[in-house]
């Protein structure tokens, strides 16, 4: 028999009866605030052409890359979990199957984020009871398919029904925005924002980084073999996504470098990577150097900076080889800030209009460097627990680790950075519960008072997102 | 007057009264659970031969490098421990001195894994009921003394009490395993396996490195002077091995690099570190290729491959040359694992049949390296906190750190890494007493189940070793 | 209306009823010993001339780098704080209104350390009773005003109130020490005593290093144009040092690199770096050979040596350029022990007469490195949590991470290292319920005993620091 699906409605807080006291108390003050959702990876033709969403396989699995790696550790391949081979090769199309699989390898997931995230969603969005287990596969696959046919669970329905107020995707500059356009004529264009993501036009070792340029530039209508004409390409479709209501910039260089290039240094980088052969020392000059021109635009049309380092990605080159990347094979790698952000924020970090936010898959950089640097640059906010480290201990961690030298108002809220939809109010709920038990810990150690609390609660839920990513 | 000594039963539990209910019950579940202890340094020749361990100093404190470095660090020679100096000259031989030595400085440990140990030793084995001190000193001499020269003491007597399962020690491959054999001849021969600890044939900068080739030569028939009869060698030791017992291999290289070379870049170097004379750069290289010519013979003899990188070894020169190693003046280094594995990783990391289990000195590596890396290759799993980490603090940041991301099941529970044999059951216990603290916080907070957390407890402490290390 | 202003008797303590009352009762026992404040930043001219302090802002904000930074993190010029500009251009002279700036922002350090310290001030120092923000602002302003002009809140007065019994101030080689003679004078000098910190003489990036070497060559009468004259005068100054009661050096080198030269090689390097003009690379092997021989002039006059590494200076350079050093613009960076050190544990490590306290910024050396090598040299002590550190959840990160390899007795209590006076007691009460919250926990996980716990409270507050700093 399988065992009761229950999301406890103290799930999460310190089990100190004083602690989860008022860890409750705050939680139902700002339980009810609405999502802003400032940096995530969902699919804007789903709000646009709001067209049901597929099979719960191909919904909930089949594109999770936390779901996938722990499965795929486990020494299940990725074809008997119904992801292509990028040669055509054999991998289940029978979606019921692959739900059976992940159910039969559920318990894999006790204590991961994602077995909260999913256990919210199978619970609270299509009302089941039983836990996921062998032997509820089948009703599960069933209940979902059937729901997800329904107009109740058209992703339009859905984003009301979630409370979200404000979402932003992720786009390459190469993007025309299609359906950004057709939200801002639905009148969505507030609900729904782009965001400028360049690594494509910026980093020299991208695939096809030549042709990006050609395009770019067929694009833009500027001269994108010369230096000149490319920033120029850069500038205009930063434009372009602004009317698009983007309001920041995501840069994912692997590391955090940035160089103050002299403008005849940075035309000859220019001709010796424009074609994509250029040493991996040239490389990483050109996305240092490209990173400070993002800083410099960002003066001038009011983009938030946001840099996300120290992802190895694709780190297993066979399974890139045969099903291409994000699939789980990304890993972190260890990320200096204090040099490599330092051109960066001499430059232009004491500017308090200009708005630069870290985020980190070191968490040893968070006392060490990014509590320090936040808690002195003007422009420098931290970005909240990231990717890895979006989870419990996670966000327990960046709290302990960065409050006493950056303070909560050097911090910028929760951000999802997700594409499983679904899955985004389990996912703030996670983070609004862990910051009122750090906080009831404090209140609890007599370290704040309770009325400060409640206005920290709110401000890191609501109040801090909205002012760091300029939703006015 | 002596302090009372006790053993709390809900020691190492989290204070919470929530908790600690639930750890007990958890605990109470698995505690009476077999020992099985698959990596560790005991000597054979105990088990074998059966005789009575000597004096309480000469068991208990001279061999016991943790004991001997906190007394070192407050200022107590070696040479007063009791601790043999290689050049004969003086040292104690009163072990009745050394012992109440020992007792004296007993409060220095408050606080370490050591004293909880010891501590156990005491009060469990000895039947001791008052805590040692000075006053004591002469009471617990005398009783353990006592005690160890009667038949319930020997080895073989202690094993069946201690309630172990399995253990395996670890081996050089030029030792000619006598005492694993007699104990096959004995019926012990599932209960007592050997490990192949080859360090002493793989690194070019490990003492008399040619002249242990030659050995090697000797003792396999194989023409270790050419790369094709080393590898022969190796094989054929690892086939010797498997005959004792073993299941697996264990290498403790400075760091955990690893390299895919050719065969004749291979060919080339064996014979440039051949005698041993090597620059640093080759003999680095080396190690790292036959960490991956290892792998690869695991691929086909089926031995689990354990990789223990990042001590400086005998960093205090003095120390060393005066007493030798292994006498507490190891020290951790920060140890990159993401580039260093990639390697190997990527040659045999998709091969859900082949097992590579990774420790660590350096925590930062849980939530940036290890439990990403893990949570992904099919091939590799987590080996439990280690050494200086081997404590209820280190236990509680191994499993806070990792099993978000790479879960519990990518995990082989504990082992005690030890040659202290009295004091295994009680590091078996600290850890039983730690995973379900660890447990107990997540089902107080509602993160797991406790039907769940208690077929957890039961895997972390038996199913998951016993699979890992493959004691069919 | 303004919140009330309360310091909870029990604040920082476990909220768990269990290390709650254990925390209290180990903390009355310890709370009114006196403070032992081995390592600091006052001015010794408070003490000699006893003059009244200035107004509330110049005195609590202008000289704070931790208020100064978080206030400019959030986009308030220092300018406006009252902060002087290098190049005499207009700061606020108003300091009511600087005042008024600081309580309106008063939110933003919530959860700070800052906060605690001086919400202690306002409440213990100056009975006020209602918080600090906008609208108590000229209340406290007038409050603190009128106080500071009475003679109870003269420097000795509050030295007397607070309990002081040692401090230690920190001064130049070049440093007269004629306060410290004054205060020898006035019976004073083994209440207020000086530190040897020579980093402008012996780092040849420091500014006006070779001035420095001149003017450090008058004062002693030495040569110190030659290497020879160099050392005699340092031997010199640091015989004039102890004199005026300094029992310790301290250094705040950019690593903790030591390197063992030659004489030969000293001197020629010496003659390299003399002027200034070195290289970056000469520059760092001065240094190490410097800290080399600090330690070996150690082991003749008795000094314990400090070592504070790991600090990036003036990392915002036009913030420095506009204001000069110590403005909060200090970042923190990775920093290596374990072969930095190694030159110099090896010479001089062994010795237990000899006493060498490490600091750190880069917390992941605490479990790696410092613990492992403090447990075991017996010269090397570990310094408490600090700077950024020195905060609850950095205290609780330092026991958790150093006790269970180097125990409690291989560290040295605390130390304030501040030159906001006011806040002295402030600071040693968090540490002292921090530690007494650390050992509640232990006590009540069964891990030490209470009676155990009492005697080594008293040891972290009282005993420890006398007995490393050699205050006899």
């Amino acid at each position: 028999m399988a065992a009761k699906l229950v999301l406890h409605e103290d799930r999460l807080f310190p089990s100190s009866p004083i602690e989860r006291g008022i860890a409750r108390e705050l939680y139902q003050s700002i339980n009810s605030l609405p999502i802003v959702s400032p940096h995530g990876h969902t699919d804007p033709s789903w709000f646009a052409l709001n067209a049901p969403f597929p099979d719960p396989a191909s919904l909930l699995i089949v594109p999770d890359h936390y779901v996938l790696r722990m499965l795929y550790s486990q020494g299940i391949p990725l074809e008997d979990l119904g992801v292509a081979r990028l040669d055509g090769g054999p991998s289940e199309t029978d979606m019921r199957k692959v739900w059976q699989r992940f159910a039969e390898h559920y318990y894999l997931f006790a204590g991961t984020p994602s077995r909260m995230w999913l256990d919210w969603v199978f619970h609270e969005v299509f009302g089941l009871r039983d836990a996921l287990c062998r032997e509820t596969a089948d009703t599960y696959f069933d209940t979902i398919g059937t729901a997800l046919k329904t107009d109740a669970f058209r992703p339009r329905a859905l984003f009301d029904r979630f409370g979200i107020e404000i979402i932003a995707t992720t786009e390459d500059p190469l993007d025309p925005l299609l359906h950004h356009a057709r939200l801002i004529g639905d009148g969505w264009g507030k609900k729904v924002v782009t965001t400028f993501r360049p690594d494509n036009v910026l980093n020299p070792e991208a695939p096809e980084f030549a042709r990006n340029l050609d395009r770019l530039g067929v694009i833009t209508g500027c001269d994108t073999a010369s230096y000149s004409g490319y920033l120029q390409a850069l500038e205009n479709r930063r434009a372009f996504f602004k009317a698009h209501g983007a309001t920041a910039s995501d840069h994912g260089h692997p590391s955090a470098v940035t160089f103050d290039l002299s403008r005849r240094e940075a035309e000859d980088l220019f001709m010796r990577v424009r074609d994509g052969g250029a040493s991996n020392g040239d490389a990483e000059l050109f996305r240092g150097h490209m990173l400070m021109e993002m800083a410099r635009m960002s003066q001038e049309d009011g983009l938030v900076l946001q840099i996300h380092p120290g992802a190895f990605r694709s780190h297993n080159t066979s399974l890139w080889a045969t099903f291409g990347p994000d699939k789980g094979g990304d890993i972190p790698m260890p990320t200096d800030y204090v040099t490599a952000l330092r051109p960066l924020l001499n430059k232009y970090g004491n500017n308090p209009d200009f708005t630069i936010i870290v985020f980190t898959l070191d968490e040893t950089s968070y006392a060490r460097e990014l509590a320090p640097l936040a808690g002195h640059y003007p422009a420098l906010k931290l970005g909240p627990a990231w990717w890895f480290h979006d989870s419990p201990e996670g966000m327990r961690r960046f709290r302990e680790q960065t409050t006493e030298t950056a303070g909560f108002y050097n911090t910028v809220g929760f951000n999802d950075d997700t594409r499983a939809f679904l899955s985004i109010p389990a996912r703030h709920d996670v983070a609004r519960r862990m910051d009122c038990g750090f906080l009831a810990r404090m209140v609890a150690e007599h370290r704040i008072r309770l009325d400060e609390a409640h206005q920290i609660a709110e401000d890191l839920t609501y109040n801090l997102v909205r002012k760091a990513y300029r939703f006015a």
